[in-house]
């Protein structure tokens, strides 16, 4: 951020009075440009047990397996923005039922939402941001080629509920590692 | 938003190419400006059965009641976020425990989570937004004087499952209903 979105002065960075973290401040407006985390929703499209993941046509992880999810938008809800993303990525249309992981990733600054989402119907096919989308069994689904921490965590539950008979809610944190390598530590809340 | 914040061209709104909803987008540059949803994340401070709740300081809503909680910080997860807002807001320490209520406001968009926080001791005061803070029974509450229809909610589901004796995760929307009064409704999504 260079310029005041406000009155187009140069930005510079200090702590406002009465704040504790720096911020991005107008040098003639004093505007503050306050940052802060994003919502990710989505859900986990399910059907006879078997749950529809997408391989991403667009960066970050192009090629790799996800559930559909995106960023939450201005005036709708998380289970509104569940719904439209799957309408999204996948053409497919669910009944967004209850929040089943919420994870904080603070490395990146963001907050994932994901609902379980039984399908109504088979009638689905990639969307603009999808290569390829299908329906897997639990003994097929790509672990190595799955996009996401989040996602691996959420199919990991979902597949131990599954088997259990019971699904609960996940929350908790997923922390990126220091390091080359993608290697992260997940602690649960409960 | 007037200027960009990249190169301090013009900003003019419009529907960028593959996407459906109209952004602020830079006339010179083209960086897409998205604006999306914060997250409030905040507790409920009990000891005993009683609440903590705190006095606003500050607008919206002075001099109204409401639970600690504040915009989640870049880099926090929303458990940390809350831990600190009722430091700042109450000079309180808890043991932030699970989700208790995770609503979304598309009339503003926001994303509200509140989490169950044993107070770890007696030791509270008024942190700088807030003009006194105190625990209530529920007899005490002052339910004419919440600050926020979220907080009212989160409070009346408290004490119902106080009263049960157990508590669950309640998670919805609350919309503004139309109009100058101030009136909402609530869908629990169970």
């Amino acid at each position: 951020m260079n310029y005041c979105s406000q009155c187009g002065s140069d930005i510079e960075i200090r702590v406002p009075e009465g704040d504790s973290r720096e911020r991005h401040v107008c040098s003639h407006c004093g505007h503050i440009h306050y940052q802060n985390p994003n919502v990710v929703t989505g859900c986990i499209p399910e059907w006879e047990g078997r749950v529809l993941l997408c391989r991403r046509a667009i960066e970050p992880r192009k090629g790799y397996w996800t559930l559909p999810a995106g960023f939450l938008e201005n005036g709708e809800s998380t289970q509104q923005g569940a719904l439209r993303e799957t309408l999204e990525e996948a053409n497919a249309r669910v009944a967004v039922e209850q929040l089943y992981t919420l994870f904080s990733l603070p490395h990146i600054s963001q907050v994932y939402m994901l609902f379980r989402g039984p399908l109504l119907d088979l009638d689905f096919s990639p969307g603009h941001e999808s290569l390829e989308v299908r329906l897997f069994e639990e003994r097929e689904i790509p672990w190595d080629e799955l996009a996401f921490q989040v996602v691996s965590e959420t199919l990991k539950y979902y597949f131990e509920d599954q088997r259990r008979g019971a699904f609960r809610l996940r929350s908790g944190v997923i922390e990126r590692l220091p390091g080359e390598r993608r290697r992260y530590r997940t602690t649960l809340h409960e």
